[in-house]
């Protein structure tokens, strides 16, 4: 019988509606890579005590996921340039007491415009204007995408993350079409609207690329009919699985093969 | 290959050096009974913001380990009288935010008196004066015995914990005998004193029962001799395995049967 051992090194998330993806993910790993470690998700009773208690136990790196993602920067003390771009965090590094925040969303969103070599003069439609929307936007910018144009109903935020980047901004995409799309809404994702294909398939026929953030399903209507037109596809499981490599490195400092990424990622979700 | 899961409780032990024991002792019970629980040991950076993430988190209960055993009172709601009557505290419940402090020590003492039919008109010979003393004293006391003579070669603190309870205090055991003797000091300890019987053949040869609250190891001198003088016994090791039951009870509501008990306490010191 396997069984925790008193020097084991431990990691844990902190979410209102824990799933155990991550707690697969990492454990699947620290097994597979032979590290001393250990991760348990919490709901936390108390955000603020939660992470003291990340200081004073101590507790090597945290996940953060909604709705604390904006609440933690208070309590932490440097912020990575990731988080800062976005004013969101989703990973807390506890070095010797020093708390540094991170947003391995944003990495893992710029290492797949890159990894599939997406050339930043090409036209973007971004549909959403949520907290992952910003992540999307500011690393757009950042990889220096500047034809972009930002679909949201939400008139007040839309534009607001439009004009952060100097973007356009719209209601509906409509008859728009640019070379690549990008879903950041709840369009898609299991559960009510697991039916809508949140663009069209004739805006489909006029990108190059489809990029859907909806990780659950990873086929959702949209990528599905994107394959179906031959297209380029980028997968919200992508995200999930680069942006949870980058917590793993940021706690472990071991980087996996792809191949190990790719086993945990499945065993994760199976 | 097993793993952790989202919704495991988490309980905990705080200590400067932690042992393995407490690990495996849990862990093991947990797998045995089906409960989704898991154990790990902490070396706090900072007691406070450690107990504060108990509340935060949060966690389920807390093994409290020296150096903490005292400092930890003013960070707890309440006291429960197995602590408050030694102030001394070795375990924290978390019950929906309400932390209440226990000492299992004392709560096993007792129980191990009453268990092997310890008369309290019995007379004692109790050696040390430190925490630990404090709690086989008060044990001593509520039991209802009151022939007891503390000895205690730091004369501050023996004679300290002789008047609270109305005992008599001596430096050495000298030519005393008794019916009862309990060592409470290293004496006899893995360690510089491991060869060192805490009390002399003769006193052993007129007592009936001899209690060392030494576990490592649990055949200590004194116990050696006491068993080849046919005498009755009381090891630490069944203290520890008590006072980790009790832990296990109040944290889990579950009670393990005394064989489950035996087996973790032997694979917790394997």
């Amino acid at each position: 019988m396997p069984i925790l051992n008193k020097d084991m090194t431990l990691c844990i998330s902190l979410a209102a509606r824990p799933s155990n993806i991550g707690t697969r993910f990492h454990n699947y790993l620290y097994e597979q890579l032979g590290l001393n470690y250990v991760y348990k998700a919490f709901a936390p009773a108390d955000l603020a005590q939660a992470i003291a208690g990340v200081r004073g136990l101590p507790i090597r790196g945290a996940a953060v996921s909604m709705p604390y993602k904006e609440d933690v920067i208070a309590l932490v003390d440097r912020m990575d340039p990731s988080a800062a771009a976005i004013d969101s965090v989703n990973t807390i590094v506890n070095d010797d007491g020093v708390l540094t925040a991170y947003n391995t969303d944003y990495l893992a969103i710029a290492r797949l415009l890159a990894d599939h070599e997406v050339p930043p003069s090409s036209s973007v439609l971004l549909r959403g204007s949520g907290g992952m929307a910003k992540a999307v936007a500011a690393a757009l910018r950042d990889a220096g995408f500047s034809d972009v144009c930002i679909v949201a109903r939400n008139e007040g935020t839309g534009r607001a993350l439009a004009d952060l980047y100097d973007f356009d901004w719209r209601a509906e995409p409509g008859m728009a079409t640019a070379d690549l799309l990008i879903n950041v809404t709840p369009l898609g994702m299991a559960g009510s609207e697991e039916d809508v294909q949140s663009f069209e398939d004739e805006t489909i026929a006029a990108a190059q690329t489809v990029f859907d953030v909806v990780a659950l399903p990873s086929e959702t209507p949209l990528i599905r009919a994107a394959r179906a037109a031959g297209k380029k596809v980028i997968t919200g499981a992508e995200v999930i699985a680069i942006q949870a490599e980058e917590q793993f490195v940021l706690y472990t400092g071991v980087r996996p093969t792809p191949e190990q990424v790719r086993e945990a990622s499945e065993f994760s979700r199976s």
